[in-house]
């Protein structure tokens, strides 16, 4: 209705509810973050044969995917801002904080960017009794811009 | 040439500017965070009389500032995408990490969203010897989908 | 021709038509809002798997649509604004009364929004004999932004 | 930065400030709903000669103000999806809950829309130890679709 | 290519075709105008169970028509601006006699709009001999803006 | 707000304002449809200069716009999909009964179009106790698609 | 990738390279111009039955193939703005050279438009030791704007 | 209203009317087609230092147009499709015959382009007692793939 | 999930995985550049019949292929901007150099541009310590513009 | 007309031209490639306090430029695609080339991207008695995609 994903997400995710897996177990069975992980199963990044096999084994799933895992995807998703409420509210943020982000990062780097590839990003919940918090934490790597 | 600002943000970051204070002195003097500050001085979040006093007080500036800077603001930058490098990686991240930070939310925490009204993002510096890292840690608040 | 909707609402509606069923009918039979449950069968909402079982027995409909309703879904419709002239009264609507409304509530509530996740709608006829009318009630929590 | 407005939606909201009065205030005074004299100001509705010189007295405007407030208006924002998070909030709601409300207004009244003209819309302030509501009511005529 | 229909619409513009039937001919067998007619196979309107069974009858089609026909639709093309010339015509129309239009109806009626609902649409062919015309009537009521 | 006009149109009807003047009374004057004339005001027409001259005359205006409705305008409103309501009406019609249209004038004309060049479209009010209503007619020369 | 043409369009090109005929082949078998020809093709324009029979003969395809030509089509591509580099290039002279060409044809001709369907196109290879041109020939008839 | 142009355009066109001078005067004057000389005026092409002072001289005009003539322009009228009667006809015989066109130029050349810089387009009108006839003329080069 | 490729783009894609060649293996078994022949796998270029069946030859591919990579491709992506980041990069480049480009090249050739069609492109590796680095090397004819 | 850019763009370009200096003479003086210097101007880079009063000093500019040329600057051109020829070809080439260009630099390097920031753009002129040749050269920092 919104994003179309490729067939292998939606095999993935079956098997993975199939066998009652949390991202965080796969964490814990794989050895890297929920997110990475998951940003594989969405085919937005790749990995060796060799982790492909692992996680293929973990869910019982053939070669096939061992073969999307291991390719070099082509990343994004299109050019739509994605209308569900909870990722629409991380553009939201980019609108009313993206300024306000350009000002500090430059004030405390330079002139430059964070890198959205050398970067690692990670999810916590906060509990807290007037309601929990989500935490995200964003790590990129500074980049300046090259006078040449 | 890419997105227009309110006049008075203008203002705002000349008068610091010739003041030489940076958004973190800033942060020390009103006590509010560096982000939030600037969200302030881009128009996008608004404060009472008092604190706006306080600011125009501080950069020397008259009874317009503290007006805008009191009123409620028309937030967002309108429909654009913008084009600046350093913003769009926020954007990038969204098209390639967005629905695996969806599957992470919605496996710790249920149907539902991060609010990015009661939200809050703070920028560090990690230094790194590899090259240093921008640290954007984002927390809001969790709010499930109400049934009736 | 203009909006694709998931197979599994096809399905519901259908079984729906069939059992001779309004949603007023299943509002009393589940105990939720007819609009809510529209929601529901729209892919728009999520509920329990033991409320999906109670709705999948009613419609006499098998194992696929009680996972279908009981997975977080990807909301919203993509980026379109809807060319069915019923929906887009509504679009219609916020143009000419979305910024007085904004003004309404700021001046009642100061800053912030009104959410659209701690929320409930209703819907209903106002008999009248210059022609009956639709009474749209929309009641969400006023969430203030954050100062840090 | 998001929406430009006529310059005498400017005048008109610097003048009510100026003479301390709220919409509700005004409300009392002119004897027609805070949300519809809003719509007057943001240049979305038209009044009387009559009408629109008495609230040019009560804010002590001039004649140029009688004359935007009695002349037809071109109504609507133009074609953009507002990014201010308030009133994107209520285009949420019809991705989320639009097609939900079509079936039920179908299920009620039949082939037709809800009229977006002979409508009137209503904001009240709910108070709830658990957060404050916001309570919108919209009521529109239903109109059939003619057969012919 | 430009726009796609609904499989019916194919179904039915086959089954007149093959029967030998103008729009005309249905005009006088279904008691309807051969416009209104065209938007029903179309799946832009819907008419009664009996009045759809008498369609499929003179077309020897089955209950899925009936179904389709006496069905709610989900109107409009979606947010295209069509590229066939005879439709675009239409839009370069309102490009350049739009406002035009607006000025004539606000001075015979007031602040208000003609309805597209409460509508007919005809089309005669005026026989000339330095070419033929299209003529096209458009009735609609004058719905006035309600003040509250 | 939505669409910007030209200078000389606001000139125009401020004058017509000024003068107490109807479209209805200038086309008495001028011999030509109040229709064609607000096309002119609206520079989406434009006529010869002994004409521009008349109604310069009428309305007490000098040179510039005698010059103004003499050259050969740059029409259309560009690209938006108006969002006045009045106005949108007609682009809604479309989106519902073009296709329509669109067959009926094939099956009475053939192959080809309705000119929006050689056309003329005309506004009458047709009181009604149930509600007035608006008619327009539109009437455009066939051009069938040239074969070579 | 780019633009999907209908299926007919497929058949049609195959049988034709099948055949080892160059549209100027069926320039000489059919009496039309290979432009309109390949125009007939990708569904663009339509023809009597005698000829559709005839194209389906040479090509030896069958009845479907005669009732594709001799329907009248949706023309047109959509809204998008073609990508193809040879497309394409047509596209960027009207944007260079669009509105000079609307002053030198207002210059000749007055107030109107070249019409585009009492219009033909032809195309020639000119030989040329500097490298070969290709030769565009657009003849359309002029459309004065009516005054009524 | 629909596309801006620079200032000199204004001054060039105004300055051209006062002298009472058309296009093919100009080219009489000039020695280059009024075409191209028309899209000098819009600000779409260059020309040296001594055909700009030229043509100041002619419409006696100072320095800043002689500098504005002999600049290297940014051309194109940004991402818009024009709305102007006139214009838009040839982006739709581009919708109609696009493809078509294609074909033919791939027969007769093989893959390549016609080039829109190493291009001549001239305008002529066509005498005919059925209506004049617009007949525009493109001369490209023809432009082969390269394959490295 | 961003863009679509035609069949036979994935089928060669596979064979060459299958067969476990590079794009450089094939540089040398074909003598062109990697980069053309990558072009050739995604239809963006063509080839003579000898050539493309030399390549089904070596990837012991059919007739259908050899059909493919000979015929003339429709080429670019559609209108869309991809938001896969290695892709986007290079829109982002020209974004941020595009007019500085645009300058050096108008300084150094006059008023006109370089060819996308009389054009190679390069891709090198160049081992660095600190990161290895990627060299595109463009190369494309320079086009002045004609005056005629 | 297509692209706005900020006041000091123009005022650079001009004392430039006033002096008579060509980028290349820059490049000499200020010791910076004639790329990045013109990235300069057009306000897409930045640099120290001291280089920027160099190029105030060189073309007798004053404090404002010293302030133009050494703040952040916000860099893109906006969402546009540009329409300017010479720039557009290189978004056609990535039209063209984009996912070749992808597959080689994932065959040679791995999944990652080439740096847009860490990045250096030279522009020569080749020359080529077949008619002269622009010659691009790219040289960007392999970033591989971080597991974590």
């Amino acid at each position: 209705m919104t994003v179309e994903f490729p067939a292998f997400t939606h095999t993935l995710l079956a098997a993975k509810k199939a066998k009652g897996l949390s991202f965080a177990d796969l964490e814990q069975l794989i050895g890297h973050d929920e997110v990475w992980i998951a940003s594989l199963f969405y085919g937005q990044n790749s990995t060796s044969v060799e982790e492909a096999q692992k996680i293929a084994d973990i869910l019982e799933l053939g070669e096939d995917i061992v073969l999307a895992l291991s390719s070099f995807p082509s990343k994004g998703l299109g050019t739509v801002v994605p209308t569900d409420p909870l990722i629409y509210r991380f553009y939201e943020i980019m609108q009313v904080y993206g300024y306000p982000i350009k000002e500090i990062i430059h004030e405390k780097f330079g002139d430059g960017i964070m890198s959205a590839i050398d970067f690692t990003l990670d999810i916590e919940k906060v509990e807290d009794p007037k309601g929990d918090r989500v935490k995200v934490t964003m790590n990129g790597k500074f980049l300046p811009y090259k006078k040449w």
